[in-house]
């Protein structure tokens, strides 16, 4: 397999790919806690495993991921009061991602894939796209924001991953989907004596701020039923994922051909 | 009922409700098409009617509603190729947010909620909200976040009010809900006849920048099947959502006992 | 009459006006507490008002009122030491104004009227328009800036309005003017029992940070002899007012004609 | 005379008078056109000319000046369509304005007064004062903001300087006060050959965006009558103002007593 | 040797070391072109792998390095008109460095050195530190600014690397030092048949805006003679750059002894 | 010689040098401690002489100095501990210089040197000129920077100057060269008897936060030895720095050729 990072090219090298009609996918995560037994780069290594992991297939090069951004939210994340997580101001991320896609376009890049997995950044990452809109219209190119590429999976999928038990995506944070994908991916990164089934002491659908850490937030950080992962789970849940993102894409790019 | 309108209050006289322990409640919506049949308020009015209708029972005042707001974004507002659809960028609407609630707690509320309509706003308001965290922890004031009150309804409602069509929270702007409700509160604000089922050419699960008018946008804007929506659906709805609300508030700020 | 309120049209209704050459009066105010007997809301609900009243002879549609703008000054509103009074900062009231103009542009308008009541937002007014400056010219767009349109009065009614007791603009906060004014439009918006005369302890021509409450402040709010006030003299303002900014606004844009 | 231009001295020159209660001024202007006849830093060298004054008389150190601020505006100096007219961003004077005050505060000062000449500026200067209204309040400073130091001449003088065609205080831009006031104090500033009676075309009260220079501005950028202006015209206007200052800050901060 | 990457890290097991008194280093570097034979990810690399390197003796975990940082300058990394060079914009990069170094004082850390490569994060980073400066004084947090741990070598080093024809630090881009320290760290990252020997037509000692690419700028971005670069040299640097900084850091944070 | 001094002009006056093709040079500085015996103004009153000094040769009016510029360093100028040293925020600094830039070139002016003396502004600057990099090339505009004109002396001047004692341009703050230099040009401003050699007890080469006053900064604030300085060396100084300046402009804007 091509290794298609950005960042290890030389210049030369990433002006060859964009002559070739190539794009570029920017992964975007975090960097949070995830429970016992899960690392903080996890929001982040998932999207930059899986762009480079569609790379050859939608001709599309992978751009160094952004890992420090949005505040991590008790529902969806644990929120801002653990050790770890180490987050940036929301203006400061909507900044650095209208910068960096506004740096794509002058170097020349027609395709651009926005890939986030960490879900608080949702709408700030599409403001930051949509602040390059003009420029993006003017030099023909196209942005895709994609803020969640995990959550689309079909039924049965859903049943055999979650076995009747799904909390909702909010909830599932270093849960089952995350922790099964990790054990698939990269084993050495999860802890297997310190995966358990937690949740927050009260589930409810608004935030208290300053955070309520005894009533909303789980002490392990770990929001659901991590024991319900698997590696095998986590391969067909990779599989699932990888191939609906580069139909996504391939469809929306018309497969990689050069740009007109 | 009595009037809670903060802002037809002298400042005495809120000054008074303060003292007796009442919150706030900040409506925050957006200036956003609504399809043939609804005024570009309806985001608006919503979480300002909703806050009324509950101000009494949940003893908190209701703040002048922030009605100029984020973007509209192609697959649930129809985006902002609109006109009429007026927006501001996401950093003033943070900043914005921020200093109001600032303001609040130094006129001396301690229990502020902010309620919100347009799904846009999400993740931005509650930033603005945890800006405040330091302030509020210090001057001993809690902050709810609430960035979509519509969104909880139980199976039987559903099941009476979409009739086994819902297409999702996102799709269904201008649609049943917000059609039926609009019906029931506010009639002379519906254009019967001008009231369409439409949807998106195309319906994805991603945006595309520049914004792409021709396919992932309807014509009318209204993005779903409002001919199914009637003024007595919108009936149970409100009285579904606004006894949700107040239960909410209520167990959450403990019934408008008076600030320690 | 019509209603020409923007927020309470669908998007095609607006698009049908904007075609027909009517443009845009963006109402900006305040939330600033005035006196023991008017309404937080007293300086947004007059440009609103007076929008309303003038919209249909100057062909321009309402657009939603700005209310949270600019810190009061202790001079002129009493400043930023009341409770209620509830200010954005200058910078975020900037862009708030200078987004919600470019997208008055976007939507198709050719007129703007920027018409503000509250003084503190003068010159940050101004600057929010001049910044779109650029992209009126290029869309061949007009902004006026009205930032004090009561304050341009004939002697003859100077003379009956104030019987010789006028104190400057500045300290007529919560005074004759908006008294007056208030009796005739919103009668109920005004409680005549709380009525006083009153003024700061000093008037100086300079501020003090912090804000010194015990000699530049009023105890009440009002800074001026509220009791001079009749509902007569405010039909008199309001007529004078009113056919005064008609007069301003259809010899600037030549009478609503058609934008070419 | 004592030389008190802060930038003049060495630091523990400067400490040593603010250890004996000594306050600051810093004067605030503009780079902006003055007509055919007076030099564009007309804004800036009053107010640092006028601080300097009286520095003595009320024991403050005076500041470098704030040369350059705020957009020039049409009806009060001729609009940002000159040449040479040098302007900074409403934020960015904001910004500058709040930093200066933040470091006099580090420095130690406990008396700080901005004097102001250009009235574009008014209201962003208060802006910045009172974002350090929580800091000067902890310190112990007080923040006198002096936005218009010349405009509260009696009606005797009024009568000497403007001989009855006084067109107030926005229009006499490079106008009758100014030319005399600079004849009296730098003559060879003043152009004698170039002064001219000049006015805008049309005089309105309210601006238009994009500048309409050909109908709201001068050609000269002169806005009033600078040939009513005398040197000796200029020497009683300069005693008022200096007086007058030198008494309303003495009477504010207690002549210069050493900071408690 | 101990993996000591925060982003490997749980939470638990990072918060286990900051009870044990470790610090953090934060890698900043940059996504720059580096001539034809090093990876765009060159400046990011090093501080990173130096940090890696240190930490052990340090007793500092390693954070995600911030590889997205300030423009590139012509004279010292060939400018903002290669493609593949990827920055934000000073006032992004600012923010974003001082909300990472809040987070890490939030998150308990007494110990921070900012460990830069890319020349032009220079004040910048500074800047963001010092922004910093109260927050770190009330919480009793050290922070180290090292903006270029590369350019203390001792004589005897210098010549043996550059042969007397050393050409300065900002020339030296994807130069001598830089080839041989990759040749030495990562030689799959070096193209040894693209290095060249290269230098800018004009060498001057300011900068002109726009980029003259034909006269200050190389064609292939090398700026200085890399060819002189070997991997002994390589290690040779690197054993003297990593124990200055150990030596460094342990003097000034006292050997990593556990925080009083 | 001639007074290029743009702000001692009248517009028209601007106007005709503008249309004759001169330039423009905007001095930038500091206001800053210099130790026992130099003024604060020392680093914005050299590079306003040095561009009065060189503007009739290289035909370029000068500006009014921008002094109030970004935070002093310990290692470099004493750092922002010392009372006096007044600076503004890095963001503040940017912004000003940027807005400055764009208003000359609305101006007109075709060429602009950025001309600093304080080294912590560096890069900072260029950022602000690459800000304005499209404007300027989009209407023809060359920008130079040039943040160090005092640095680059020959050999032969550099031990006449320091006498073999050089100890780095950065600490030489308020030592040997600026010393001299104020002797020459401005000798009122040194305070003689307070000349002393002084260096911090410590000298490294990294910066630590919060400022470690007692081992990194002087008691003094002077860096280095003053007491090596003489007029007669300022003389030669100058006589070098201002050929050098000379030079190097008229090369590169082709001597005050009339712009194209």
């Amino acid at each position: 397999m091509s290794n298609l990072k950005m960042w290890e090219m030389t210049w030369p090298e990433m002006v060859s790919y964009i002559d070739s009609g190539y794009g570029v996918i920017l992964p975007i995560g975090s960097i949070e806690q995830h429970g016992y037994h899960l690392p903080m780069i996890t929001d982040s290594f998932f999207p930059t495993q899986l762009a480079q992991d569609v790379s050859e297939d939608v001709k599309m090069l992978v751009a160094p991921p952004i890992m420090y951004a949005t505040n991590s939210r008790p529902l969806s994340g644990g929120g801002q009061t653990f050790p770890g997580t180490t987050s940036i101001k929301g203006v400061t991320f909507i900044h650095q991602v209208e910068d960096v896609i506004r740096e794509f376009i002058r170097s020349g890049f027609k395709k651009i894939v926005l890939l986030n997995w960490h879900m608080e950044n949702s709408n700030f990452i599409y403001e930051a796209a949509y602040l390059n809109s003009d420029l993006a219209k003017e030099m023909g190119v196209k942005i895709m924001v994609n803020e969640a590429p995990f959550d689309k999976l079909d039924d049965e999928l859903m049943d055999y991953v979650f076995e009747g038990q799904f909390g909702g995506w909010a909830l599932d944070h270093a849960g089952v989907l995350e922790t099964a994908l990790m054990m698939h991916l990269k084993p050495e990164y999860v802890r297997e004596d310190k995966i358990i089934d937690d949740k927050p002491p009260v589930v409810v659908d608004y935030d208290i701020i300053p955070i309520d850490t005894e009533r909303f937030v789980s002490k392990s950080g770990c929001l659901w039923k991590a024991t319900l992962a698997t590696a095998e789970k986590g391969r067909r849940l990779w599989d699932f994922i990888t191939s609906s993102l580069t139909e996504t894409i391939n469809s929306e790019f018309s497969g990689g051909e050069k740009n007109e």
